[in-house]
């Protein structure tokens, strides 16, 4: 078979870190051109902007963006203008409308389109939903404290309009929460601290609903010393299920059920692979609109002035 | 023809307003009962709660809920399980998560879901569409200013977390705006203006961008004294388009094109009879997600504090 032809877009540290591992062991894929304003791989074709490599003699099949979130709408509609399938990485974009909008161009087109969340790649996610699938759930506890002084060192966007604070690591948790429970869930009522100089949450505390009325409440912290909590707890009417380290250990009743190595970002391109074998696409913007609910209905208090 | 056995839940101002004369003047809607914890209607039975209505004797095919937001998507759940047709006041929830839920409900069922934009009703709103639909668009400027000391005396749920503030009226602007474009829009940058006595903003400028690259600004001012303006322009290649009045004037290059009386609330109710008679639903979240991207990319900014 031969393999599809990928383009990296945005050589960061992410990029670096996951996609190219990621990409190199999946026989599916062939990278075959970087595009980044100042990094450049070895043995790969490299492009200072998408347009030149769209323009070029280098054939790509697919692009994968791994840029922040501003500029990926742009980068996107113009990848499926030209026809090549899109992975985006998270969050999906800067705001909904315009992952609506690349949702309907890459249908209107029958080209792949991919949101991805890693987090759900996380070994435990997919036995946590089985089980949670038949049983009724009664409440729902998400604990993601970490220190962004350890995790964030240096990356004063977070914490610019538009940067998420301490949604950034968040969201995540909430597309793991998306994913495994069996019903829908709705914010009733949040509160986000603001550090007076600052434009983004650094904690909050949210509660929400199921569709059946069970309690999910999330509290989310940026300054977090000591040990780091990435965990969510629910409570069913047939025990407790327990995910820790961000999805990497699943526990039943306290009793370790799974745990595994890393494997999300493998999951992401084995996904994305067989989404373009099926002509399909993957569009789910619910982790990024359970953020947005959060910000157009909570109440905001002034935290603390942060100073790195 | 048996007219739709409609129930009215909420019986505050804009139901007497807009709602009751709609209503009685269309022979495809009959009037059967008033839901409402305090007030009545003389001649139509009533209940102090949904679920009352639902388990009762009377008979009812769909219900139109004038609520504030926080409780609609409760109701609306509760009605759809109960196999009725539903039309959603504007903003159709607290959150974009509830509509979506509600949107899958009403598909599950093959029920009718309506999310109400009246301004899109307004006499100048479709021959604006039709007009833009053929001409290349240069760029749009959104005027909403009045004064909210006049237009919502005692509204303190406005300045709640949730409540709005100056997108209340503005998601209106934002309802027209969407139907009348040839072309998607999304936020790129944004300034909240919010007392800091309050937790809503009282000022916003919103700058979009089309997909074809299209600048939009938006100016929306709470405190605006002396003449008010709900105003659209849109410059094209062909000339100037102007929707003044919220819609209710159009003007092109400064002619006035067409106006008329009020027909927002019949027009909304015209186009429930239909949907329920093609057996279609209506779910457009696009004001509201336009005022959540707001809420989520836009800087902040304190403003001096409100008091009416």
């Amino acid at each position: 078979m031969t393999p599809i032809r990928l383009a990296l877009v945005g050589l960061g540290k992410i990029a670096r870190d996951q996609h190219l591992p990621s990409i190199a062991a999946d026989p599916r894929f062939e990278l075959v051109a970087i595009v980044s304003r100042n990094a450049e791989l070895d043995g790969v074709a490299h492009f200072t902007a998408l347009a030149d490599l769209l323009t070029s003699d280098v054939t790509v099949d697919a692009v994968a963006l791994c840029t922040p979130p501003q500029p990926r709408h742009a980068l996107a509609h113009l990848a499926l203008a030209a026809g090549k399938h899109v992975m985006l990485e998270k969050p999906p974009g800067a705001t909904l409308s315009e992952v609506e909008d690349l949702r309907q161009a890459a249908a209107e087109r029958s080209l792949t389109l991919q949101t991805t969340w890693h987090s759900r790649y996380a070994i435990g996610v997919e036995p946590a939903r089985e089980w949670l699938a038949e049983r009724a759930i009664k409440a729902v506890r998400i604990n993601w404290k970490e220190d962004v002084r350890v995790w964030h060192p240096g990356q004063d966007w977070i914490w610019d309009a538009g940067g998420l604070g301490v949604f950034d690591p968040a969201i995540n948790a909430l597309s793991i929460v998306t994913r495994i429970l069996p019903r829908p869930f709705f914010l009733s009522k949040g509160v986000l601290h603001v550090p007076e100089n600052k434009q983004s949450p650094i904690q909050a505390e949210l509660d929400f609903r199921d569709a059946a009325g069970a309690p999910i409440r999330a509290e989310l912290d940026f300054l977090q010393t000591g040990p780091q909590s990435w965990d969510i707890e629910v409570d069913t009417e047939d025990g407790q299920l327990k995910l820790t380290h961000g999805g990497a250990k699943l526990y039943i009743d306290g009793q370790l059920m799974r745990e595994g190595p890393d494997q999300e970002y493998p999951g992401l391109y084995d996904a994305f692979a067989k989404l373009i074998a099926d002509g399909a696409s993957d569009v789910d913007v619910s982790p990024l609109r359970h953020v947005a609910d959060a910000f157009l209905l909570s109440e905001r208090v002034t935290a603390p002035a942060f100073v790195e």
